[in-house]
């Protein structure tokens, strides 16, 4: 049995109820009332439109409660007419009879429900390698509130304070942070040589040391070989091809992938991370009444012209918006991002836009680096604190092609000038001219930004 | 009888040892040897390369001393082949004779040095309105160490706790703040209807409110007539046409203009703002080897497309770095500004970019107007505090005119990605796609200057 539209002259359904469904609800329906446009949203969890980047901070405590990371409950989408069905898992889409198949997870029910048109906000999943016991009891990821409380709740029940964090990207560094901030003896098991490989390990090394002054105990060019459990199925252990770490709880931050395994059976097209490719609008490409947006899609890097897997709130935001002004009849685009990520470390802020030297090195571009070390505020301004800029430069054209920035209060942002520059496709020597905002307590006369940009001007003049 | 070049091929003779000569003079240096080029400096104070935008926070007690202030010291010029003249006046330039008339002030001591090439730094001057009493014991202004150092000797001298800041710009504001951390009663007195002029007045109203809560009594809309003294001529009052303040001290912040009274009698090219008008790579319009650049020239706009006169020691010392590499035979441009400044009143950060409402208008631009009110970092994170963003886009074209932003930590260099956009021409509508860093405590999920961005957006679109 197939539920069809009644009263509405149109239904639009949205798989996935976060950061890109329901902000592509909320601007569709702003845009068309519910007699033109009936909307209706799957979500398998038990939470919608909540901020999985706050997870670090209410598992750490600097967030008192998990109600202070839902932007907007079920009963505030439904009052504006949106039909938010909780617990209820998309299990197969018809393309052709442009109808999802739903399970209601309380239930168990199973129907068919037509569309006009769909919205795919599928979102990520956490990368989970199959390992010996990677299902152990105490073992997290931390996608979603359901996950965040789940580890609260082992936390809450576990006497061992002993917690092995798997992965050193932004999430793995956040959760160790959380977890030392929470008493425990923290252990950060990472493949790469230095944390953050967001960043080049020049960068990343700064990182590693922050976390070495917590008292974080960093293990690098490290792989995970098995989770080892006790007689009881809980995790013991986290053994690498060198040593074994003990651990009460374990959490996995090695990152995630895109959630497209309905898209992948229905035969949408996918790009080489898996994500759902699209056309500047959100469409699914090849399809004129499907959208996708969100963690599930791969976006276009600006400055290498590749696709790339992004996750992150602010995009998924942007997506939804873009989406639902699409389907309310609007018109808006995508263009692409310039790979901008900022996180913060204790009281170190890292950030992040462009390539880095590997990505750079790997889309055949010849480059000039340069790093720079200045300071956050006028140096006899009190406060002033030091600040690692890195910048890349194409070489002959002298095209920013990258910014990394490692410092403290006031460095994180600054990242924001390169990635205003890097969209409008400026040379290093155009950055030096930028008129930026000067007085002691924000900045050197010269701004950390505009000295690497100095810099590399002259690194690419001198490599010809 | 003109002191003439004796050994070096050329002589460059820099009038003005602050941040332009000295920059200008140091660039060049590092660019041609003293065989090549003879550098002589004539500085009629007592400091070079200070930075006068730290003076506030010296008298306020935050620097604790002047040499703090100090960037390089006349002794560190010397050792570097810098013939660095202290205490010594240009009076006179003779162009046609490619020579200036050069007074030492310590020994009165007068004579003519020729040139081959000129460089032109000589600044800019506080704004003194003629006034009964303007000159009167215990009235300061605060433009250089000098200014510096007789405004604390006045403060040390004096025991009385009155202070009357004359004039609500940013040095006003500063000003009022140094001298309440002293404590002092302050009172502003502002000619116009809010303080901070470069504001718009609604947002300038959120600096008064600042500063009330800070103890500074600030009174607007108020003409001062008169400076009124005691019999041993010190000062004892500011009066206004309405009331009389007294006063034990004041302080002139009323702002500065270009000095290029020498340049004048020369007859080198001025603008409407008594600024010296340059060509693009600093050199002065019609004169092919002397250069001018820092507060006594006037730039170039690039939102308007008009002559500015901006002092501020970011552009100056980019002046004296293109400068010098002219003169030392390499090649850079100032291509101007778009206006932007920051600044702090007590924890309040206070920044613009482009063009306000009045300037706007007065340049025959149509535009819309959007003001938000957003976070500094995301609802849910400890510390997030409110901030609000103004921003102006041209009619129909939608292209980014001005911003402007008040706010608490994290406010104030937000204004740098307008200032980026402005560069590049942006429109608003491109804004909104900005790859901007987040992370809960950086920025909420759509940053404040996205959040103004869409809303102009729409403005835009319903003006049409």
């Amino acid at each position: 049995m197939t539920e069809r539209t009644v009263g509405a002259a149109e239904r639009l359904v949205i798989v996935g109820g976060d950061a890109t469904g329901m902000s592509a609800a909320s601007q569709a329906r702003r845009m068309r009332s519910a007699d033109e446009l009936e909307i209706v949203v799957f979500e398998r969890g038990r939470f919608a439109s909540f901020s999985a980047c706050g997870i670090p901070y209410w598992v750490g405590g600097d967030v008192p409660d998990r109600d202070a990371l839902i932007a907007r409950t079920p009963e505030e989408h439904r009052a504006r007419d949106i039909d938010l069905r909780m617990r209820t898992e998309a299990l197969e889409l018809d393309i052709d009879g442009r109808r999802v198949r739903a399970k209601d997870l309380e239930s168990g029910d199973e129907s068919w429900v037509s569309y006009d048109k769909l919205v795919l906000a599928t979102g990520a999943r956490p990368i989970r390698p199959q390992l010996p016991g990677i299902d152990a009891a105490g073992v997290h990821g931390v996608q979603t509130l359901d996950d965040g409380q789940a580890l609260l709740d082992t936390l809450d029940r576990t006497e061992g304070k002993r917690a092995v964090v798997v992965g050193a990207g932004y999430i793995g560094v956040e959760m160790s942070e959380a977890l030392i901030n929470r008493g425990y003896e923290v252990t950060v098991v990472n493949r790469g040589t230095e944390p953050m490989s967001t960043l080049d390990p020049d960068m990343g090394a700064q990182v590693r040391t922050a976390m070495c002054g917590m008292g974080i105990e960093i293990v690098c060019d490290a792989e995970v070989t098995e989770i080892r459990t006790d007689e009881s199925g809980r995790v013991r252990a986290v053994v690498t091809t060198d040593a074994e770490y003990p651990a009460d709880v374990v959490v996995l931050g090695i990152g995630v992938q895109p959630e497209t395994t309905l898209a992948r059976a229905a035969g949408l097209p996918l790009g080489e991370h898996d994500g759902l490719l699209t056309d500047l609008a959100m469409r699914v490409r090849g399809h004129e009444n499907i959208w996708a947006g969100g963690d599930c899609v791969e976006v276009l890097d600006l400055v290498s012209g590749r696709e790339r897997h992004i996750a992150l709130g602010t995009h998924a935001n942007k997506h939804g918006q873009i989406i639902g002004a699409g389907i309310g009849g609007g018109y808006a685009t995508f263009p692409g991002v310039v790979g901008t990520a900022v996180s913060k470390v204790c009281d170190l802020e890292v950030a992040r836009t462009g390539l880095r030297e590997k990505e750079a090195r790997a889309m055949g571009l010849q480059f000039v680096t340069v790093t720079i070390e200045s300071t956050s505020r006028s140096g006899y301004y009190p406060g002033t604190a030091p600040m690692t800029v890195k910048m890349l430069a194409e070489r002959h054209t002298g095209r920013l092609l990258g910014v990394q920035i490692v410092g403290r209060e006031g460095a994180g942002k600054r990242v924001d000038i390169a990635a205003v520059a890097l969209t409008a496709r400026m040379t290093v020597e155009q950055m030096t001219a930028l008129d930026l905002g000067y007085a002691p307590p924000f900045s050197p006369v010269w701004d950390p930004v505009l000295v690497a940009a100095r810099k590399a001007v002259v690194a690419v003049r001198q490599r010809g």
